[in-house]
């Protein structure tokens, strides 16, 4: 279960922050992916709670510590939630991350991502190659919701979304860019088996939103939460089925400090 | 994997019960759990059928042996099948277990928990104390479908709750309360680490639901299954990943009578 | 975790062929086995796409590989997707794979099941014998969207379908049955403690899905899945939270044919 590397006292990292805060993330996020975000977030110490009709998303993200839109399975139903919890976030001062899941392998979904990019003050956006590809209107041969393949100058691209929006992006691959338009943290390591298991991507969204709302400096603090989520995609390492259940085990012991 | 207590045969049990009858669990819930619940129930042997349309609920809680709603992605179209299933349900005398997810953390969910409580013959409420507070009216300061924190005498309102709506109330946390309304349960134990299992407490309602299906002895069989719950979650405790493989593991094996 | 059979090495096997096309399989399916279908597909090196949203189902299908119609959680925004899908399907030549769950437990999903049967050129059904029956029009005591019990004769039933839908048929069971409409292949062997598994079913289907996707010769490609699918259930035999880690693990050791 280990790589070498082995276990060490870990000091001020960012999963802890999250652990000490305990934050409440409010998650508009999809059905595939719901139940394993949900666990993700409790391995952390974050309080995860889904809520996604008309009815109360207002009220849910303007108690909220920080907000998750994901579109993996957007329909018209949720993206209208997902406009109102926006508006509400915005209204309260709650960070709001993005994952345009998908986006550029359909139209609707490059539309919607744009859609919520003009309404919307986001404060980050985490995407793969072809999302950001298909933010930028660039041409990219996407794979569904995998990231595809194509030509891309990902740091520059990433850096004109970044100024566009005014807001953070990651963009997560074999190297992870984070930018905020000017500054930027290239993240290699870890283990690119992390990408069979479905959500992992999600997950680390919904975990980016924790800690936008456990930070105070959230430039320095993302691009560690990206080093030790690298870390624990390698510590992780396994056959696929058992990948899942050390991933858990392993977020767990980070955000303690017991690794 | 063990704690202290080891390995028992247990005799006459609540989780064996259900596992003798093998119930039909009609589950309107939400999609978050759905996938833990369904899986847990048939650990214990129960058969767990997840239907929410409209056009077909009515006949699925007229064939099941027992339903169970659950408002954690509550929506108008889940809520009115609820009122669909549930007028079903009691007009076929199939037991209805409500689980009010999050009662308290919106209007909109404490709103339609009232309202299902009046529309409806509800055989049993699972809730935690948030959601108890917010039924009662109680004033209570609740995170996300968290319990949270407040003053409450959770006896008293739990007995006052269960005569106003002719039901049983179980209310779980540290220790667990179960009220007809005049007569009292406090079960303690087990391990506060399962509430970091998502959907711990949903999968509690269902199978509480299997149990009104497979119980002559509703109070008695409902206290004994809150102690088996509280045992597995012991018994199961481990890294976070761990945990909830062990869980399964242990509901079966209580359920086949083989610890 | 091992049967008696042991590891061998595995020649030009089905799983395989799967994960040297990788292929994009588009599946609208219920959200309690989403996940599941999800980490399943990518266990065996498939790309599994979820989108269910009227106003990308026709683009989404005409791109994927193959596609996936699963009822088990149908409403009527899910049913018009699954039209829109399987007709985009049908004109780019993307074979359809529908999995009826549930067919025969409500009028609903006995009308569903035969009306996409009208409207789509479906290439493979897979289902339980409830399920055949059902749209057989033969009677049968279903139980939910488990198989339940009845008289049938399996063979002959699932030969008429195969003729009047021209497609292959599937009726799992503890003998699985393939059936072109002329030819028929019996498999046996595996283990039933596999359908405590929820969506263990569901999954096949996807699987299915992925196969036809990524074969020259469909029949004997999914007699062979079939074959392997029993084997990794047997190999996966476990207390039920170890058997889904272990049926995960099975799987993608079988897919890369490291046994």
């Amino acid at each position: 279960m280990k790589s070498q590397v082995g276990y060490r006292r870990c000091t001020s990292l960012s999963l802890r922050k999250i652990n000490e805060k305990k934050p409440l993330v409010h998650c508009i996020t999809n059905y595939v992916v719901a139940n394993f975000t949900a666990n993700g977030l409790l391995a952390i110490g974050a309080s995860p709670v889904m809520a996604d009709a008309i009815e109360e998303v207002t009220e849910m993200a303007s108690i909220a510590d920080s907000l998750l839109l994901n579109i993996g399975t957007l329909n018209d139903r949720t993206i209208a939630s997902m406009q109102a919890a926006g508006q509400s976030a915005n209204a309260h001062q709650v960070p709001i991350v993005l994952d345009p899941v998908g986006a550029g392998a359909t139209e609707f979904r490059t539309r919607t991502t744009l859609a919520l990019l003009e309404q919307l003050k986001v404060s980050l956006i985490r995407c793969n190659m072809g999302e950001l590809a298909a933010i930028a209107g660039v041409n990219w041969h996407s794979k569904g919701v995998d990231s595809g393949s194509g030509e891309l100058d990902v740091v520059q691209t990433a850096k004109t979304i970044a100024r566009n929006y005014h807001c953070l992006v990651i963009v997560t691959g074999e190297t992870d860019v984070l930018t905020d338009g000017v500054q930027v943290e290239r993240i290699t390591g870890g283990h690119d088996k992390i990408t069979k298991v479905t959500g992992s991507g999600c997950l680390l969204s919904a975990i980016c939103a924790a800690m936008l709302a456990s930070s105070n400096d959230p430039f320095t603090d993302l691009a560690n939460l990206l080093r030790e989520y690298k870390q624990v995609s390698e510590w992780a390492y396994g056959p696929i089925g058992t990948l899942h259940e050390n991933f858990l085990n392993h977020l767990e012991r980070f955000a303690e400090g017991t690794e």
